[in-house]
């Protein structure tokens, strides 16, 4: 398949690809929905009246919308059909928008003159626990060395409800929170800014469709509502977590804002990148059963930029397919009790690190509770973050042809706000 | 002050409560928003054109809109002048609706012949755990008993999020939900419906007003951004939260269905119920520090209707005015990492169970983990809750000359769906 907009091998975003983001322009600033291909943005609201197919000629209004909420609640077939219009759209065969030079103009956006929007009135937001290798972590830190897995996890994928409210989009800057935490050797709290304040790798996926309260979403149905990808970062404030959690979970070190990079890559540019699942041992329950595949070769890496001097050190390398809870057995095990799900809900993967050191997915593990410090290429250390830091995480699936890539998630952490 | 509109001494909606709610009629389909007065319904969006003050005249759109959330975007002062201008047009003294038959037609209706609706579209829900009898009988019964506390626990109000999908209007029927437990004297889990369903006697507020993301909400300004009350029961299913909570906290067995009552009773109206807050030692830090008032003197009742009989009981007698920590400091602690506050966010108490065990708000506590049935009127015993029991939870001020009645919260539990 080949546009007629050129771009490289390494090029993130291949006709291949068409992931979805919601941006605005200096000149249009009504927030609307693009595809990103090449280093452009084809403006969907400016080509709805392209999409003739069975499933879409009566829902062009859904490219027209300020987020992708309304496309999420169609359904798959009306996905494929909304992937095969765009690509043929931009298909070097088709000369409708190639050689229609003011439907050019209007409908291809250069994405550097681009504002990026969150793309998704985000209803509720899930945050999973997925990864075995950061949960033995987490366990060999804080928990029980000899038993660092709770009993229940290896049963079910254990997951929290988060903030739908603090998640924003990539370049938002994120300040050091004040909050309570306790000391080393004290046993009071004290007040002031988080000492320890570190970012969770993570990715996470929009549903797609709905359930109604009361009827779970079997696992034989559940790929059907993931609509796509985007990259996570689950900025954490340790020491304002370790204090709060017991007994009801995670609060306050979460809800301070959570990333997410714009481009929301689909299940169809991510199906050729498909691999084995994760191996569970012991088998899951029935509901939570599948064979087929659905895990993803999703590279993953994690960079940071001390605010002066400007030198990037990549400081962790890891993959989505290190994940042990498959997407289809979080969206059966989420719904089993009847919760209901809403088109462009977020469900977060939890912390994606896999079994070497230099892998793992938080400033906690990577530093192993700040014991052992990593060197940066600017000559500083870090055993959390400090102000000024920026923190990019990047995701690319890497074909013979060509690659799926996610943009990048990026947040600089500031200073405190004077309170 | 009186209304032209009769009722009784005890009635839940005197001239003095007015509480917003929306409701259809079969006459019109639309939601809208309507105060409750005695047992009539004001239409808002028939009387929109009366807000003509300084704060609303240029907003009388909000009582036009299907859900409460733009009002409760409004600042305090314009909530105040909508209380004063409703009061004003239910008056004895005032004729502009009393005299015109057919506005009051339009815009007078029957409770008997609405039904209600969730009032708000609800961005995010939170549940507290701040009563300190309740909180101490679940450390006493699941965690260590000479220790039922954590060490956080009076030092900051405990919470976690919740799942706003599943949040209910008051009579939407809940089906005991299947999950995984773990059975006595097992270790592994099994699958099924739920054998150990509970109801929480809750109270939650709706945030009025927001902040932005990274900046708290301190405690002086927090009583703004407390809209309303509602009566609040958060089903939960025992057997999946034991399993289920460790180590991120309450999911699934949770996400099933929190239902809540129809009339949100606004702050104006409890004014006159505040009362004592809750001796707090040791004294919080002072981001949670008040002097003020904000603790409510609010009599709740929980009653059981078995399936067959209609015979109910009442199980629990309990008050608002038992929990520890404030609506404001709940506020105050919420938002000091920096965490975004929308109008219709939705806060609950956390169960409220007083000091005796008659004041339990919960099955779990009030059989104490199954172990002391109680008795029912109609002669069966209950330790959890069966198939087909009516919960239905209750609250009132009670005044010298009148009530502030909260209406009721009701749900049946069903049967588990055929999977």
């Amino acid at each position: 398949m080949k546009s007629f907009l050129k771009y490289s091998k390494s090029c993130d975003f291949p006709i291949e690809n068409l992931p979805y983001g919601v941006f605005t322009t200096p000149e249009k600033t009504n927030p609307r929905i693009g595809v990103a291909i090449a280093d452009s943005i084809l403006d969907l609201s400016e080509v709805s009246h392209l999409f003739t197919g069975p499933e879409l000629k009566s829902n062009q209004h859904v490219f027209k919308a300020p987020t992708l909420n309304l496309l999420m609640g169609l359904s798959p077939k009306a996905w494929k059909e909304a992937r095969e219009t765009i690509q043929s759209i931009l298909s070097e065969n088709n000369k409708i928008l190639q050689n229609d030079h003011k439907l050019r103009q209007r409908a291809l956006i250069s994405q550097a003159c681009a504002t990026m929007h969150l793309p998704v009135n985000i209803g509720d937001y899930t945050d999973f626990f997925s990864s075995v290798y950061h949960a033995t972590n987490a366990g060999l830190m804080f928990a029980d060395p000899n038993n660092p897995l709770t009993p229940n996890w290896k049963h079910l994928p254990v997951a929290y409800h988060g903030r739908a409210s603090t998640v924003v989009i990539s370049g938002t800057p994120i300040h050091r929170p004040h909050g309570q935490m306790v000391p080393p050797d004290a046993t009071d709290p004290v007040f002031g800014p988080s000492q320890l304040m570190d970012f969770e790798l993570e990715m996470a996926f929009f549903v797609g469709g709905s359930n109604k309260l009361g009827e779970p979403i079997k696992i034989e149905k559940a790929e059907d509502h993931i609509f796509g990808f985007v990259v996570m970062n689950d900025w954490s404030a340790r020491d304002i977590q370790k204090w709060e959690y017991r007994p009801l979970g995670p609060f306050l070190a979460k809800n301070l804002g959570t990333t997410i990079s714009p481009w929301v890559v689909t299940t169809f540019a991510l199906e050729p990148f498909k691999t084995d699942n994760f191996p569970q041992d012991p088998q899951p329950l029935p509901y939570l059963r599948h064979s087929d595949k659905c895990n993803y070769d999703i590279n993953l890496q994690v960079d940071i930029t001390p605010k002066d001097g400007n030198v990037s050190t990549t400081i962790c390398r890891s993959n989505f397919k290190y994940l042990y809870w498959t997407p289809k057995q979080q969206i059966a095990h989420h719904t089993i009790t009847g919760c209901k799900m809403n088109p462009g809900d977020l469900l977060g993967s939890g912390t994606i690190s896999g079994k070497t050191p230099d892998s793992f997915g938080s400033l906690v593990e990577l530093s192993w509770k700040g014991t052992k410090p990593l060197s940066l290429r600017d000559g500083s250390q870090r055993t959390f973050l400090q102000d000024g830091d920026t923190v990019t995480m990047t995701a690319v699936c890497k074909g013979d042809t060509y690659n799926i890539g996610f943009g990048s998630c990026v947040g600089t952490l500031l200073p405190p706000k004077k309170l």
